[in-house]
């Protein structure tokens, strides 16, 4: 008599790194009996069917979630809501629904309108992982180990759909924990929201400089590390950019002001300011725990 | 009968990463006969001497280069003015003196004033590695391995001395290269010392934010790979901001229009513009070679 998994059917909508990522890490837990691809490049979908990454897919999201207990959206932020409409009156009484969005009162509120009834099976997540890699193929069954997750339950959410989720991150491995979703916004956009803009900027200054081949030859490790999540895929960050907005737009203007300062001292050459900055800074990094 | 070195005494002034990893690299290779640092702490000196970074030491930069063919100044830029009056009258007639300065024209200008008739013997120069850590302690005979080191020779420099830096430098296993000073300053405006000044505010900013704790927790991946370069020393930064003052305005202005403009695109939900921005910064980063 074999075990029955965790999850009887996962359907995941994006398999790209983080929702292949999880269908790799459930398989390998024997905690899922089949996972349903979804999207809209259906050889991108072959592609996981080869790596083992899904079973089986469908390039409409109606017919990849039937039957299935957990529906995971991981595309990028603003496909949500127009996904949401689509699948609401096509899921299973009993489906639990959930997402990987690095916004988190945008979705929700994107959610709460499309999903209607359905809203209490919603639980909003984001998995506090990744790399600068994108695509089916870069996914991988560790990405979760030892990382955070954080879920942001509404008044709606239904407690059955709460703990299986909760329970689906444990299971490959993740540390769980329940956040505000505008507190969850406020220091996301601090800690990773504006680093992606501040990559992609300076990326975008080496790429208008000239001559370009030496621009290239010279970059040193700094700039390589500065700039990696510049790799990033640009339309899931054109849409956390604007799903995450207000407290990104205050952020970014912290940081342009901490830039403003420090290209003040260098204009009026205030060596004692330069110092005292880099020095703040250089105790907040220092301080850092140790890399998951 | 013992091979003569091919340095046979190096004077070091300023035993950190740069200059005591150059040291390690000379004797691993059995290319230098004795090594002198100088410092103003003796408890560092001592410590490189423990750790058989340099032979013996002198906190008397005058006692430090007697008799040396080879004297590297590897101290933070602001420093080395000073430094070249200092030992310019003490210099043995073949004595080649050399630096590691992460900006050029400024430091050949104090150099032409401070060394008089000596400046012939000055090889300025610049070795593309390093990593955020600092002292004697971060030193390793590998760091120049394969990395680039640029040498700007100047009209008087005497081809015997710059042959003699040169050679030391491709010893070590670096790629040497020449470049003309003011250009240097341009090009590593850019690819590094506008890097760190982003990296600085960027750390800045989580300083300033609160709860402290929740900024540290939530630091994800990219926020550290952004931020490395904020560990750097800040005297050593504070100087290089200031001694390639213009270069590093020019770019720091071109880094704030870029994310100045991305800000906008934000505000007014210009997805298109996001879009293009981030892939052409993306498209820049992927085109840079495999790191070294």
């Amino acid at each position: 008599m074999s075990k029955v998994p965790f999850i009887t059917r996962l359907a995941v909508i994006g398999v790209g790194l983080i929702g292949g990522s999880l269908a790799l890490a459930l398989k390998r837990m024997r905690a899922v009996g089949e996972v349903i691809g979804c999207g809209r490049n259906a050889a991108d979908l072959e592609k996981g069917v080869t790596l083992g990454v899904i079973d089986r897919y469908s390039t409409d999201p109606i017919h990849a979630v039937r039957d299935a207990d957990v529906v995971m959206l991981a595309t990028p932020i603003g496909a949500m809501r127009s996904l949401f409409e689509k699948i609401r009156d096509h899921l299973a009484p009993e489906t639990v629904v959930t997402d990987a969005g690095s916004a988190k009162a945008n979705v929700i509120a994107d959610a709460r309108t499309a999903l209607g009834a359905r809203f209490a099976d919603f639980v909003p997540g984001h998995p506090i992982a990744g790399t600068e890699k994108s695509g089916v193929e870069a996914g991988f069954a560790d990405l979760y180990s030892g990382h955070r997750v954080i879920l942001c339950p509404q008044p709606e959410t239904r407690m059955s759909a709460l703990s299986k989720v909760q329970r689906m991150w444990e299971l490959v491995g993740a540390q769980v924990e329940q956040m505000d979703a505008v507190h969850h916004d406020v220091i996301l956009a601090r800690t990773s929201h504006l680093p992606h803009l501040v990559a992609y900027a300076l990326a975008d200054v080496l790429a208008a400089t000239k001559p370009q081949s030496e621009v290239l030859r010279f970059a040193a490790g700094g700039f390589r590390d500065l700039t990696r999540v510049a790799s990033s895929p640009p339309v899931m960050w054109r849409d956390i950019a604007l799903a995450n907005r207000e407290a990104l737009l205050t952020a970014l203007d912290e940081y342009l002001a901490a830039l403003n300062t420090i290209r003040a001292a260098v204009a009026a050459q205030d060596a004692a300011a330069l110092e005292k900055i880099f020095a703040r800074a250089k105790a907040l990094r220092d301080s850092l725990p140790p890399r998951k």
